[in-house]
């Protein structure tokens, strides 16, 4: 069975989006250029990637060994998906050239019975497939059929379609329930989705079956994980001495059975990912069941207000019920990435507000936060709390960065960021039989295949910034819009034809079903207030704390405006917040100001501990909070998002 | 030059105070007998130590392979000096045998050289001090030298200090600055301050000149520990990647251009006790003022208010100032139980309170903390929050445990507070050539040598329950006797013979210098009320945060009496402490009572986020706090001992 909504393709939209066109733009003007000069080790202050080098080895064009992470492949692979995403929008002939010659090495490079991964094929003493747990193989497969899907399907070019085609069906013979096959999975998913896209772009079956398999076995008794490392003597199980054991792969029980999200916070993200597909075109609840119980836990207690997820630097993971560390958070750009993927599907499984809160959530917030305004710098760890002396001395806080890296050793978020931001269309809005369905406020041209009709509008908003959104109708005809009513937004007004509309949002969406007439025009005006934020009482680390969001954007305070020691700082409840339009700071933000308290307490010199003889003195002062996605463009300094309250 | 003042001797106090002689007793009847069979691997529920077998391996009685830590000998060595420390003061036949057969047994060890180290007796193929940074020789001799002397000097039985002599005559002709000598040091200091024991006892001046050489050395470029990592390929060098690097051991400069309290805080403390002991012998100010500035900068910035340190458990090491997260802390016992070694020198070689007030904090709670009541199990690492859920699911926190273990494999702790609960003594009281200083106010009857006189006098007291002090004269003459003035008193009267004696104390101390007469009673009466403390606002884990303490005590509550969810306590500044006495609880405690708020704030199910529309709501509650040391006695459940003000 099909679904019933799907998410507009990317040739659906054509993005208007003062906030967002232009941080697209920079994806193909600034990011993808850059990322290719890494790919082909031509920058000259950063480590080199090897990445092209090594499949010139793998093709046997140059001769030498193999560098870089055992995964360095995938870099290549999400490369080229978000140069395909570009290329559909937007003609480059400089990028499609280095695409094609891109895509001619991979096909030199595939072996010929079709097995393609660099690593093993430079390090023949290795056997394929025999440590599924770190070599990701199947998670370099898994990229390389995303990237070909995207180029086949945006692009029209099929060439890397067949290489990943030849390279799935050697999977599909190596891996499956038959006697002899390898009864495994992989360490790090994101094949399981793959390959539900292949089906879709190619429908074969057995690919979707794959898929299910993949799904199916994983963390089933015997653990495959197990066999395998005992085969080498527990020396590929590195996650045996940490709580999270094999769940840091997803893989400690049957996937039904995982009710929280643990481990790896990408993988788990990923994973999720395939199991919302494949429950989508296998019609299969149980598997549906287990996604939403693994949304409603990370949602409702293992998440950052910024959309961030994974609380440990160690294993990259999520760890237990409301342990959300500010300052030692993990919130990889790229589970952020993850969870919108996950959300997406979610959505389009279940028209559900609460999938599209969390998606809107991160994408705003804690995935733009991964990239710097001008495109060129990168997050990997975004957290909500940094003190850049904590970051340089603290070994505990090592993976926290002031300031965002040119490139990364492990570059997995930039080419992550340039395929999210890429793919916008798909998650702003979807079609269902009769309905279209507008989950993000993105300004742009909308073509929307319903089952009978074919739908055209146009959105225009200044979103984030502005709660007025208003959609013009270009397609007369009787069908639904359904748009969405955020989470955070606590008044609106929907008309049409500048006439009231009264209704109550059913699962976060209002469904105008009626005979639309050509320029007829839906206006939603969502109340976009300040607002303070409180953490769930259970979440230790934001206790007798305030957070300042507005709209969807969550806010945070740097010491470029405000000075340092923030942790000194107190927000009064009933302060008095001014919106202020600021198109000349940090690429045009509004900022938030406030009526708040310095702590202004003197000690002796010298002394560590004192008798609380008064209560607190303070000094009244003025803060100057910024959207948190715009923090550290300035000089590296304290940030934080939460802040005590007076 | 000798110093003016030196501490009692232990022969010069027989300890009757209620809260410590308990104690003392346990380590005798409890603590000793158990670690004798931990030595022996007799115990049944712990891993073996292996640690006398060790020996039997080197002195060729038994034959097998070496097991355990590199410095594995160093808990037989801390075990015969607490044991010294014991039969000095209870005879104890059984105790003394195992010292005995411990004695002849590291007699017959030794290597006709005089080289005594088990690990590298039983590993010819390794070159004997050529991995001075993490092998740990120097440190096991500067132990069995410890105990060398404190056998000879309290028992009279002198094998011990041959075999220690000829291992010093060893290394004194190993290392120093003539050539063809090594110019190393130890990775791991204690041969310092070991080595100038050895020179008091024995007057041999060479001891001294060693330990001044591995001080004077420390640091010095090209770094010792450079070279010797350098030859082989950096594999010993493991702190390379830390913040640290060479100041792990506080040689990454000369010790007189050290500044702050750095690195690996057991070591720094046993460096820096070296240090003031070298300074004191040869009259070095260069070498005092450099450890007045480490012990300022430490007790100002790097101490916790229970007097733990070591912020982090990489390394188990200080970080930087004013960083003390309370839940991540490290705060070994062996490091507190240093910190007393060090402020002890600094209080004899400059007689000021603020040396006192830091040795009598560590002493009173961090140390004590390091074990159980009945002393049969034990903390490594002493946290000033905890919440168990947290020590079971969070690795960053595995270290952190939130109930005593029974045995550690590196089992440092145990001996050690064996160690120093052995020698109160010489932490009670100094003598001066005509004055008698007392620094805690430990109950029991004092014979102390002045430079003319020998003095008697006995102490009565209730503390650290009670301020009411009263020493009674048993010695008439001219001479002086200082009292200390705890840094925490904010009030108190001090009598002779029941008429008060108006004065201010000078650096801390007030000294009745007079004709004495027998029975003369000295009554000092110290305010003890209950305090609220709070932290300099530099340290950021405790904004907003109140601490309760009463006379030298740190207080904390246990969820055993407050419930879980302790990070939702709120303390107004104004509330009432009721001091309840509570012989039944926790071996004898008075308990601080006081009224305060729980938040209750109801959050919807799900909700983890939500706008915070009113004023938070609070209920009242009745908080019951147990003094720190006390803590972890109980079911295992959350303890914090800084609290959120209201």
């Amino acid at each position: 069975m099909n679904p019933v909504v799907k998410p507009l393709p990317l040739s659906g939209m054509r993005i208007t989006d003062r906030f967002f066109a232009p941080r697209i733009d920079l994806v193909r003007t600034q990011m993808l250029p850059y990322q290719w000069e890494a790919l082909n080790d031509l920058l000259e202050d950063t480590e080199p990637s090897h990445c092209i080098e090594n499949f010139r080895l793998a093709a046997g064009i140059s001769r030498g060994e193999y560098h870089g992470m055992v995964f360095q492949d995938s870099d290549l692979y999400k490369w080229l998906e978000a140069v395909a995403y570009q290329l559909s929008v937007t003609p480059d002939p400089a990028l499609r050239e280095a695409a094609d010659s891109a895509i001619r090495l991979i096909v030199q490079a595939q072996a010929p019975d079709g097995y393609l991964n660099t690593y093993y094929q430079t390090h023949p003493e290795e056997k394929r497939f025999s440590n599924l747990q770190n070599n990701h193989e199947l998670y370099c497969a898994g990229h390389l059929i995303e990237a070909a899907v995207a180029f086949a399907r945006n692009v029209g070019d099929t060439r890397l379609l067949s290489v990943a085609c030849r390279f799935a069906d050697l999977i599909d013979r190596t891996f499956g329930p038959e006697e002899g096959k390898l009864h495994g999975y992989p360490g790090h998913e994101i094949i399981e989705m793959a390959l539900v896209r292949l089906f879709r772009q190619t429908g074969e079956k057995r690919y979707l079956m794959l898929a299910r398999y993949f799904i199916d076995r994983r963390g089933q008794a015997p653990l495959y994980f197990e066999e395998e490392a005992r085969r080498d003597g527990n020396r590929s199980f590195i996650w045996n001495e940490t709580y999270m054991r094999y769940q840091y792969y997803q893989a400690g029980k049957p996937v039904r059975e995982q009710t929280a999200a643990e481990g790896h916070a990408v993988r788990a993200m990923y994973l999720y990912s395939g199991m919302a597909d494949v429950s989508a075109e296998t019609d299969d609840p149980s598997l549906l069941e287990a996604c939403r119980a693994l949304f409603d836990n990370m949602a409702s207690r293992r998440m950052y207000i910024t959309g961030a997820i994974g609380s440990t630097h160690i294993g990259e993971a999520f760890t237990y019920d409301y342990d959300l560390p500010n300052d030692a958070v993990y919130g990889e750009t790229c589970a952020q990435i993850g969870l919108c993927f996950f959300a997406r599907r979610m959505l389009n499984a279940q028209m559900d507000g609460r999938y599209a809160d969390v998606l809107e959530r991160a994408l705003y917030n804690s995935v733009l936060s991964g990239m710097s305004l001008d495109a060129k710098r990168f997050f990997y760890v975004n957290p909500l709390e940094v003190v850049p002396e904590a970051c340089e001395k603290d070994d505990r806080l090592r993976h926290v960065k002031p300031r965002r890296q040119k490139w990364f050793s492990c570059a997995c978020c930039p080419p992550n960021l340039a395929r999210l931001l890429g793919s916008l269309p798909s998650y702003a809005f979807s079609a269902g039989d009769d309905t279209l369905y507008m989950h993000l406020f993105i300004s742009g041209d909308v073509c929307a295949a319903l089952a009978h009709t074919e739908v055209r509008l146009s959105v225009e908003s200044e979103y984030p910034w502005d709660g007025r959104i208003r959609l013009a109708v270009h397609t007369p005809g009787q069908y639904g819009i359904a748009v969405r009513i955020p989470g955070w937004c606590r008044g609106y007004e929907l008309k049409v034809n500048g006439e009231s509309v009264p209704s109550e949002p059913v699962s976060g969406y209002i469904e105008l079903n009626r005979l639309w007439r050509e320029n007829d025009i839906v206006g939603l005006d969502l109340e976009m207030p300040v607002l303070l934020m409180r953490a769930n009482p259970a979440v230790r680390e934001d206790a007798g704390k305030l957070c300042v969001v507005r709209g969807p954007l969550v806010y945070c305070l740097e010491e470029a405006d405000n000075g340092s020691g923030l942790h000194l700082l107190r927000l009064p409840l009933n302060t008095v917040f001014e919106v202020r339009d600021e198109p000349q700071l940090l690429g045009g933000i509004r900022t938030i100001r406030c009526r708040a308290f310095r702590e202004s307490r003197s000690f002796a010199e010298g002394q560590l501990y004192a008798p609380a003889c008064r209560a607190d003195e303070t000094a009244e002062t003025q803060l100057t909070f910024i959207p948190y996605f715009a923090w550290a463009n300035r000089a590296p300094g304290e940030m934080a998002v939460w802040i005590r309250e007076i």
